[in-house]
């Protein structure tokens, strides 16, 4: 063992200073986020400064404007509602031109339950063994997708679609698989492989996706 | 100590065999829950069964019969919707008549998020602090009420109203205030000091919600 | 979708800088709850200075003066005693005069053991579907009440009573549903409607447990 | 890989029907454990027969007799007290004669918070970096001793002493150091080297705590 | 609503006799996975024919033999080693040929460590920001992959090389990338939208990873 | 009750403001433990400057030197290893001379699964009742030691033999059960009771584990 690292663990082996977030059961009544302006450090809110706007969103009011795919997403985190901190819940709207397709994602740290408000929508996910679970589903119907299994949704309807979803972790996490997969510079020969794709198929669904950051 | 709880101790003080049901991480993709017909116990449906179906519930999409406040409430835990069994969610539809009243109740084991999908519903809750956060809530809006605190709604507007709540428990329990309290059968004397109310006025409260079981 | 919460949505989707509490297994031996005297912000007390006293309480070893419905009560959660925090436990001290009554009440985040020390009480809680619970406690008696449940007390004997009760989290929360429903500021119409009381009726219990902020 | 654990791999890898305990939210207000007595399975008793004496114990209302070390130890734990089952508590009561010592030992899946009811108990805990944390506590005050860390009681007044504990799990589990390490039959050679003493002194303590199964 | 749905919810409501698995804390020591030969439930083994052999696992000690992409993959969860149950954690041994690939996938329910056991393997994750982290890893080097996040593996050696996982959930779940998407049923028009191919390019997909069930 | 705790109560019963660790899902895809250099307190590293070398770690590709019982250990949890923070795993090097022993020791806050690496290695844990479970494991096996039981190893090959392990928390904690017993300062009456020993042997004891703080 390295001098450096010796000394590191008889520093910090037993006590730990430092002390993180997570997703369990909150330990006050609420903890709305909130950024100290003099330290920069995260805090909860002073409560006497509380109020009901805190627990209140009207950010969803009104779908946005579509994407590529042709649907808009609003995914609501407790990093744009901070009044969700700590309570283990967010939410997500999303409306769907006709044809819109959401991406196969999923998210890492939630299961969610969608209910349908409007249209037709064909939507389901994929389990372990590579199994689809899939229809379509009416307006005022619901279905879950277990926690970090990947899913998908597109409006198979003659008229827009959309649907209001809810999360168990106040930060769910998303990850959209084209893009994640061949936008994110994973290297090519493994793509290749894995795909079983030549290096132009590759290198085409790379451009596609690959993003300058 | 007793013989027999010695006895009990020394059989039973460090193996469990006893295990059941919590709201935490689940340890597979689902488990649909499902009764064994012939030993009668609780287990997950055969994955090989299982199909989309298993996964959505339809029973939400009209409203029922409003009761004697004025509401219909549909609570879809996973008692009603076996899917959603391990998955830690949980949902509820709310339909409100003019001047309906959802009465002020909590659910013991978790947040929930409440999304308006139709008319002007006064919302909100109570803090330990007995602070009440509430505000008129409009359709496309989320509030959230924060684990174990009581709430309450009432349709302000002149149309009927509707809601979609969901949970993050797969059974989040209800307490009805009124009727816990009044319709429970609780010694008369403890909640006639509890509220400074006089025996008959404890009586005419109790008549309303006692329920013979 | 508006272009601030674009934004937000941009900058603060997928990386979350704020982190706080929660109930569950700690990351460290310990951490005494401790304010940061220069930040201002909450950390763990210097373990080289940590002693004996941080996890020894004092506080109630004698009892309080009763209040109104003839009690004392000292609840200690980790804001009152420090060394509680990350431990996920918390306690109460309970005395009864003669006749005196613990208020229908419930703990959002916990279950609590109530060990009787002195007397005899009667105690018991309510379930989700209204049925209580309930009979007279003797000293040296264990009664358990499951998390989020509403439940009670009064000293039933002829001499003064007491018990210590214990909570699996380091602050249980509280809700006296007397002072949280009628000590609140809920709108009028709603109780008036969800208990059945006219207007004068709830104006006197308003009176009674609003206190002014 | 064998073509045994191929297969096992092919029919369990992403299914799995096993589902077990653990610790955590319960998902039901109670589930009082229960043995059905036709599959022999662990079960919840059936709500319509649970009655308050589901959820008191008067099992510990007096000491039991003293052991070799000249105490009494209860342990209540969910298969003691069914009640508990699921729902994240239980609690010890322990009876000291003058001079009793409750050896060192710790649970390795629980805090526990101890209220002295009678007497002068010395007490206290080692942490990780091998500092104890020890003084005398008096009848009224309360220590907290760390999930899992080693902990240990002796009285150390003129009469007899007592105290009521309580943990944050249904069944906390125990380790008694002394007959964990010396009673249980770890191999002689690694002992030796271990504590640094000799095959005879090693063989005295084996033979103290090695108890024939 | 329904009447069959009202009646569902009178029955069911309140009391769930449904009881699940979870990856928390344990409630007993162990738990080693059985499944019942009289009634067909899951159950935990009878501790006094628990032995040694019940801890260990053997199953992993020599590779298999590598797979199309040219690698050999030995998950071991708590279904092929029972002795894992209740325990919160599992593993995996994984031998890569020279140039042998890890197709992208993730594990819904767990972090992963990988501890390189020979050779140099270019290991990699992606987050949900679509940033890749990835480097060439040598022997003694451990990555770590957060939970849910997807990741991959590669042997850019000369020789064969293997490492050694670990997973904080008995049971972590596997989606592999590839497969989840084009092989298992995804409606195509969905695909081609999602991934800018068109049919042509998606049925070539689908014809390599679509196995027939 | 004393008028300083009263005025505590006032000021803190309700709303905490302490915000601490735990162990358990986490918030965000990662946050790499980080300490600003302004305020003191913890955060999390700015996610635009984390690269995939807080991911990685180095300091165990090589073995250290022995210690007195023969063996060199490398724990690294968290605080060694910054990127492990909030994902809930941490990991050991194990290296052992011939008949070089780990003592008797248990992680109060996690299971370890234990992978040899080389030689052949004693290995077991005791349970609750007493029971050993030991075997010799041989390079690729794999043992599990259950949260929070006592456990130990012994080189009884040859040749040096060495280990990986794994746990499911980021700072599983350590108690090694000689130095925490017999070097911590734990009143000797007590030891002497407690293990049948007299002062002598005690003091023997003690001199050898006692270290100078």
């Amino acid at each position: 063992m390295s001098q450096k690292l010796k000394l590191l663990l008889i520093v910090t082996l037993f006590h730990s200073h430092v002390a993180f977030a997570s997703d369990p059961d909150p330990v006050q009544d609420f903890c709305i986020a909130f950024k100290d302006s003099a330290s920069g450090n995260p805090s909860c809110k002073n409560p006497s400064s509380v109020t009901v706007e805190d627990f209140t969103f009207s950010g969803i009011k009104f779908p946005g404007s579509y994407n590529q795919t042709g649907i808009s997403i609003m995914l609501v985190n407790s990093n744009v509602f901070p009044g969700l901190n700590t309570l283990g819940m967010s939410f997500v709207r999303a409306d769907f031109g006709v044809g819109g397709v959401n991406v196969p994602h999923y998210h890492p740290r939630a299961t969610e339950t969608l209910f349908v408000t409007e249209g037709r929508i064909y939507a389901g996910f994929v389990d372990s063994n590579n199994t689809v679970y899939a229809k379509v589903m009416e307006k005022g119907e619901v279905i879950v997708f277990p926690r970090g299994l990947a899913h998908f949704q597109m409006n198979v309807g003659n008229t827009p679609a959309s649907f209001v979803g809810s999360f168990n972790s106040q930060n769910p996490g998303l990850q959209r698989i084209p893009a994640a997969i061949f936008g994110s510079g994973i290297k090519e020969a493994l793509l290749e492989k894995a795909f079983g794709l030549d290096a132009n198929e590759i290198a085409k669904l790379r451009k596609r996706f690959l993003i300058p950051h």
